[in-house]
């Protein structure tokens, strides 16, 4: 991809970046626009990340045995009246009403319609365990968007919800998604970890919320620090790290604290949230299965999201520094800028048009701007590579590839380079 | 995949098939179910086909040069209000207050908000020509849904817009999206042609649709059979190809047919549109951009809309017979269905495995039918090749690869089918 080509633009003229320096980056790095209020529009380079983000989730729900499907955003108020959330639900809900006069809305998350799907085929024991999720957009009529991609109204929302014919199976299930999710966040880069929480309009008794810490953060959480280096080990207990004090703004009671635990507390992002709530949808939806002994008895349920949007702020948050983005390989836009300050590339298209036969990820730089002038541009941009044509390719014959992240560069010949790139 | 394990069920208990075979292959099918009139859900087997669908053309767009971009769902009413097509689009919008009292709307097609991406960056000529497009869903609320994916009210479709100094230049990016969609449909295994057609509310004065051919199609078309000759070779003229009579219902008329075409009508359904509308948007939305001469003008558009959903539908209706669905391997949510009617699999996992490990795109039927139900459910699920384990392989070890479409067996042993499977 060559840039002049390329719908890129870095956008010096932010008016407003509600203070805070994912959103700054996002919209003076030309990854995304604002439209109105808490909804955003996402340029190329901004929809790359966030594809290779929502692909990241998907890879690790598909490796858990969760099944992608696809609901709508727009739902039948109906529903939710049977549920008996729609009132509960309150401003937040985008309400729309048809031009039949039918009351319906806007997805803000899809317990009722997923019950819904999965009671009109599964009639039996013998469909479960079952995990069913999509990756799709919600709205939350938020009173007071801000912080950008943070709290947007229109978002990208990993949501699975699993059925299973008791408690302890649901709380297998439970334990699947909060394993799974380590695995997501660790492959963004992220560290994350899992608090007790709140069960708010969900619903439910267990809930757990995923946790970035980032001083940005519009939460704060509470915890003992032997649970990060506990969860940080390659394969750790699930029950064992669930019994390490790790709370929520709203569940932390200082008096609950155990004796000898030192509890830190860290402003957070929340990235995740793992709820199960048994029976709580399947009773009003009437989402029965049939057991082995021919009873007839509601599914359990839990429902368990990600804030896939959201994800690309946590992960500006967690990586950057005062000149701009540093995006972990595994969701950067390219793996490669190139940075030609001495027209090497414009007047032999050849160095091109190998790295384009070799399938390298990477992005060059073509346009009439000097070297400078470029490191602004890319160090903001924040790919993990810069590949530098300057004075030293001129003098001795070498390019020089540095890191975005360490500064470091090493520097090789134009064959060597496109020998060893991958 | 095995079957016992996957949320795929067929559905026998089909109320209203709005009396069109790929409505009603798709539910009995159990690809997609009903939420309410004209808003679907996509079951994972459904889902699968519909992302193979949409990466075909995601590929064509962007071997076509276009560039992927995405933009939001609620749109406000106000860029619409200065398009003037506010009050013009009519009770189809889906018109929407936020909590503020803003008015807002589910996009039925993004020119406005496009154009408004597109003016926030580019300013010059140097940043032209260019195309961005989405894949998106989009509400359109039609009086009367009506055959299903055909004309839901939510719908995937991918839409491209594309911005150039001139009309030369935009006539030019029309004619890169005329040749791009041809490689799209053939790719889908569709029989288009492009017929010439009115612009209707995108508006404008050049504009063809997309159709193919099928009993059930909403429309009806009238062409000259030599066109479809024609646009078969490899390699075609736009231009000729355009010179042909090919009309849309409303633009066709008998006494404009040129003396000695033979004009033969077809139903037919429309899979794509081209709309060129010059500076029907750039001017009352100020997309201007600075020419080479220093002057400041408004950009020269077009827009290129699929139907990616309606398409599912379309490849269904082009392909089926009395027992079900025929997918094409290009978009089939599996290649190989595993159908094992003497518990082989069952009792020995390795072949399974093995299949496994070289990645092959199969599902394995586990469940306890007996081979002539299994027929029944594959033939309907149209998976293209059925690999049949039954007495043959008793007797003689051998395993039959039926194609769907042909109806034709090959016999040979496992092993043999493991070796060259891809």
């Amino acid at each position: 991809m060559k840039l002049s080509q390329y719908f890129w633009y870095d956008f010096k003229d932010i008016k407003d970046d509600e203070g805070i320096v994912s959103y700054n980056y996002s919209l003076r790095g030309g990854f995304i626009k604002k439209l109105v209020s808490g909804i955003y529009l996402w340029n190329p380079a901004g929809l790359r990340v966030l594809k290779k983000i929502e692909q990241i989730v998907r890879e690790e729900m598909d490796e858990s045995g969760a099944q992608e499907c696809l609901l709508s955003c727009i739902q039948p108020a109906e529903l939710w009246v049977q549920s008996g959330r729609y009132e509960d639900y309150g401003e937040e809900m985008l309400r729309i009403q048809d031009r039949h006069k039918k009351q319906m809305l806007f997805g803000p998350t899809h317990e009722e319609v997923m019950t819904n799907l999965f009671s009109h085929y599964v009639k039996s024991y013998k469909g479960l365990p079952l995990n069913l999720y999509q990756i799709q957009w919600k709205f939350r009529d938020e009173r007071r968007p801000r912080f950008g991609l943070m709290r947007g109204r229109e978002f990208l929302m990993k949501d699975a919800y699993s059925f299973d014919i008791d408690h302890e199976g649901a709380v297998k299930s439970y334990n699947d998604m909060y394993k799974a999710y380590f695995k997501i966040f660790k492959r963004l880069n992220l560290q994350a970890i899992a608090v007790r929480a709140d069960t708010g309009p969900i619903g439910g008794d267990l809930s757990h919320e995923f946790q970035v810490f980032a001083k940005n953060g519009e939460s704060t959480t509470y915890y003992d620090q032997k649970l990060v280096d506990y969860i940080n080990q390659e394969n750790f207990d699930i029950d064992i790290a669930k019994s390490f004090y790790a709370m929520a703004d709203d569940m932390h009671d200082e008096s609950k604290v155990p004796s000898g635990v030192e509890v830190k507390s860290s402003k957070a992002i929340e990235i995740g949230h793992l709820f199960n709530f048994d029976t709580k949808y399947s009773v009003p939806l009437k989402a029965n299965v049939q057991h082995k002994d021919g009873s007839n008895l509601p599914v359990y349920m839990g429902s368990y999201g990600i804030g896939v949007s959201r994800l690309f702020a946590a992960i500006i948050e967690a990586s950057h520094d005062e000149r701009g983005i540093i995006w972990p390989e595994s969701v950067a836009p390219f793996k490669y800028a190139i940075l030609d300050g001495i027209g090497l590339i414009k007047n032999d298209d050849s160095f091109y048009q190998k790295l384009k036969e070799k399938n390298i990820d990477f992005i060059y730089d073509d346009k009439d701007d000097n070297l400078s002038e470029k490191f602004r541009k890319w160090d903001l941009f924040g790919i993990p590579y810069q590949i530098i044509i300057g004075n030293k390719y001129k003098n001795e014959g070498l390019i020089e590839i540095k890191s975005r992240k360490t500064g470091e560069g090493k520097l090789m010949t134009l064959g060597d380079f496109i020998q060893s790139a991958s």
